[in-house]
Order: structure tokens, then C-alpha cells, then sequence
């Protein structure tokens, strides 16, 4: 499926599927602004709309937009081993482990995955993420399950050979935090049912990752309440929520595909750095 | 010495100084402002001053004003073992061994560090933080040294337990990110001689920390080059520089002081969560 194809085929299904609401981010000519995806069409928004964004007047035409990551965070958190099928050996834990993703890594669906100076051993992980409304600290799982906002595909591109190889750094800045290392979109989806939701990571063609996300160890809610117990969590913050089964490398000239139901089609080549 | 003996001490020391500038962020009424510190008084700019900011009309008296975090970043970086001596067995890195702090975990001096739920072993690190003027990708050190805009005192407060005790977590995310383990300040000083400054950790007035920056493994400059070949690098974007010796376990009650030559006391009582 063409990156077209993609936005076309989404543009379907929220013609379709009625009290979805579908938003991206776009380059608008001078500035950056958000926009809701009816149809073919977008209206361009004032603001985030979990900030009060009101649609401005006018729309545009839904193909002639370059998609921009459909989120603006003020930090990006993800949680590791999160599904029975990545641990491998290794025990389930017993609660959330989380790590950062500097915001500086994302990109949006069609831009490039950029192999980075000395890297040899770059997975991708699909995942579902989700973006925040609202804040808080010490949110209760009902709190925190308000606080969601809505979702988008994402990958959360890793370095093996820097997370846990022989050139494993004493963090994983660098393994899940290098520039391109954060694909998200294509758009982030509110209301849309994606607890039980079949997750496909697909490299060239191929079905690499298929399971469904009711298989997260740590539902949504839970990892966001937990979070908030140290963290103060703020509106836009972005939280990767683990990748399933195992991962495999990555090399100049793949393109990788990141599909949950409902949410769209996550689609970036790969690059030599 | 209290709070306000320690301003008092720094705008003294301001005024002597010459071509050194200090800069505050303060609650200026409605907003957060930039201010450029004058002897006892602040003028305040229209932006930080890194991005233009230009003075505007009046000025304010230093010891009114409630002192916040000077530095607006969007990201936090953090270098660890990155002293002799704070290296115990543990073999020298070949590069900087970086990791994120979050934005959120920012306190200014002042300000209390709270113990997070279930935290037994909270342990301060005093440390050299620089502040960028300007970001980048693939800086040499040369520009990695143009692009930073100054310094200040850090302290990169750590749960021992959680970053590698009993309670280990897989990333360091609570272990040095909980909110109020970021103490940064108190002032923002540019063109201060910080490369072989004393930096001294004093808790409840015993010198628990002592050693010049000079011992650093990794410089500033080449700290930032090595970040910019695989992380962009933004205007604004603090990184701490790492802590010497060895490390203590703070209590409720306590008082904290981070002392760097040239830059000024970092003070922060311990609370309870």
C-alpha cells in the first residue's frame, strides 16, 4: 500500500465508522497546525484538540497535506517487556518497566528511519501508543483511563547492539532514542476501540508481528497510573506501551509497516545514515 | 545560610564580577519571566536570553522575587561515571554514558526534594549542568563549545535502590527522574571560568563532595559533540556533567547544598512524600 493508498483508505474508514474522530498534524504553509480528518477533507484547528482546538475556517484536501507527527509532546515515555510473547527468558515484571524516548526521535508515517553513524543492529518494535489530554500525578486507574486522549501506531525503533550487546551503553539513550528513532501515526485516533486490537508489523510485505494488544501485560490505564505515582504526566505526553513477539533487523532500503485495527497503516523506509 | 543570605551573596558577587551575566527565570505576576541579575537588582527580558531576549522597562529587587528553575529546556541529558572518582571498580567509559532526565523532575533552589512513595535510598549528586544556547546535529567539539551558553549547579538525585539495589528497575526512569530530583540553579551564569572550578556537596553543612571540574573525564564540549552524533541537540537543552566520589543517603529533614565556584549555592531541604 502506497502512502496515498494509506491516507485514502483511512479517510474511508472515518467516513465509515461515525462517532470516531480522526486528527493530524500538518505543515500549513507558515506554521504548524492540527486538523480533523472528515472524509477526503480536513479542517484545520486553532489548537491540540485535548487543548480546546476549535476548527478555523475553511479545508483542505487530505492528500495535498504533508502528515506531520500527529502529537506534540512535552515528553515520551514507552514501557518494556509489556506482552508475554517479547520476554523470552526473562520474568514477567511486576509492574510497568518504563523508560524515555527523547522527543527529538519522532517522525511521522513516510518519513525516513535513518540508520544512525555505527549502528548495525536496528529492530523495529510495533506498538500501540497513546497520547494524554490531561496531566496529573498519582492518577487512579479510573483517572488515568479519562486522561487518555486517544491513539496512533507506533515503532519504537531500537539498537540492539547498544540496548543489550556487545557495545551496550549503560542506558538506552541512544538504542531507542536516536533521531528517526520514534515513527508515529499516520493520524491519532479518538474513541476508537483498540483494547483488543490486532497489532501487524509487516517488513517488506512480510508479517513479522501479529498479536493482539488485549495481550498487554499492563493495560493503558494501569501503565499511566503507575507513571504518575513519580512522574507528574502533562497533556500531549506520548506513552509507547511495549511491542510483542520477537523483532528482527532492519537494513537500508526495507520499508516497515506498523497496522492496528482502526488506527491506520504506521508506513517508513529505512535509510542508510 | 539561608536563602536569602545566599542571593544576597551571589548579586554581591554578580556586581564584582565584571563581564560575568547571571540570568533568573522568576513568577513575574501572571507570567514566568527571564530576568538579567544587576547587583541587588533584575531587569527583566522578553525572552531567555539565548533567544534575544532584550530588557524591557523597569526593574525589580532580587530578594523579592520567588527564584524558578533558570533554564526552560525541552530536554534534560545526564552524564554518569563520569569522575575518577566516582567509579569505584567500575571500569572508564570509552565515551560519555548518557541518560535522560525528564523536564518534570526540575526544582529551583529552594524548593523542597520530596521522597517518592516507597524510596529508602535517596542519594544527592552534586554536578556541573551547562544550558545550550543553540542545538544541532553533529557538532564538532569547537561548535559544541560555542553552542553552550552557561552554567549553573545540579543535582541529580538518585533512589539507589531503584537504580541498581533491590528494587532495580530495568531503566533509571524513577531512580533519577521522580519528580524534584532535578535541584538546578540558582542562577544562570554566562562566561563564568567553570572548567576548573571547586565543586563542593555539603549536606547539613558537612562537605560530603569535594573536586574541581577539572577532573571531569569528559568535557562539556566533547560531552555535547558525542550527544549530537545521534541526538539532536535544541536550543535551551540542560545537561548535567556528572558527580565526583562517593554519594550519601539524604533523610527528610535534611538540607543539601551544591556549591560550584563562580556559580553559586544550590540549597534544597528533604521532605517527605
Amino acid at each position: 500500500m502506497t502512502r496515498r493508498q494509506s491516507i485514502a483508505f483511512m479517510a474511508s474508514a472515518a467516513a465509515a465508522a461515525g462517532s470516531i474522530e480522526k486528527y493530524i498534524r500538518f505543515d500549513n504553509g507558515s506554521r504548524v497546525s492540527w486538523g480533523r480528518v472528515e472524509g477526503e477533507q480536513v479542517i484545520p484547528l486553532s489548537n491540540a484538540p485535548y487543548l480546546g482546538g476549535r476548527p478555523l475556517g475553511g479545508k483542505k484536501a487530505l492528500k495535498s497535506l504533508k502528515l506531520l507527527v500527529p502529537a506534540d509532546p512535552p515528553k515520551v515515555l514507552a514501557v518494556g517487556l509489556n506482552y508475554k510473547s517479547h520476554l523470552g527468558t526473562r520474568v514477567a515484571p511486576k509492574e510497568p518497566e518504563i523508560f524515555y524516548k527523547p522527543t527529538t526521535c519522532l517522525i511521522p508515517a513516510g518519513d525516513p528511519i535513518i540508520i544512525p553513524p555505527g549502528a548495525k543492529n536496528v529492530h523495529y518494535e510495533g506498538e500501540l501508543v497513546i497520547v494524554l489530554a490531561t496531566g496529573g500525578k498519582n492518577l487512579t486507574p479510573a483517572q488515568a483511563k479519562a486522561a487518555i486522549f486517544g491513539a496512533t501506531c507506533g515503532n519504537d525503533v531500537s539498537e540492539r547492539d547498544w540496548q543489550n550487546g556487545p557495545q551496550k551503553d549503560l542506558q538506552w539513550w541512544r538504542a531507542k532514542g536516536s533521531d528517526t528513532f520514534g515513527p508515529l501515526g499516520p493520524m491519532l485516533i479518538r474513541d476508537a476501540d483498540y483494547d483488543k486490537a490486532l497489532l501487524q508489523t509487516r517488513l517488506n510485505n512480510e508479517v513479522v508481528q501479529k498479536q493482539f494488544t488485549s495481550d498487554l501485560l499492563f493495560d493503558c490505564p494501569t501503565i499511566v497510573s503507575y507513571i504518575s505515582k513519580y512522574v507528574t504526566l502533562e497533556a500531549g505526553d506520548v506513552i509507547y506501551t511495549g511491542t510483542p513477539g520477537s523483532t528482527k533487523k532492519m537494513s537500508a532500503g526495507d520499508t516497515v509497516e506498523i497496522e492496528i485495527d482502526g488506527l491506520g497503516i504506521l508506513r517508513n523506509p529505512i535509510k542508510a545514515g
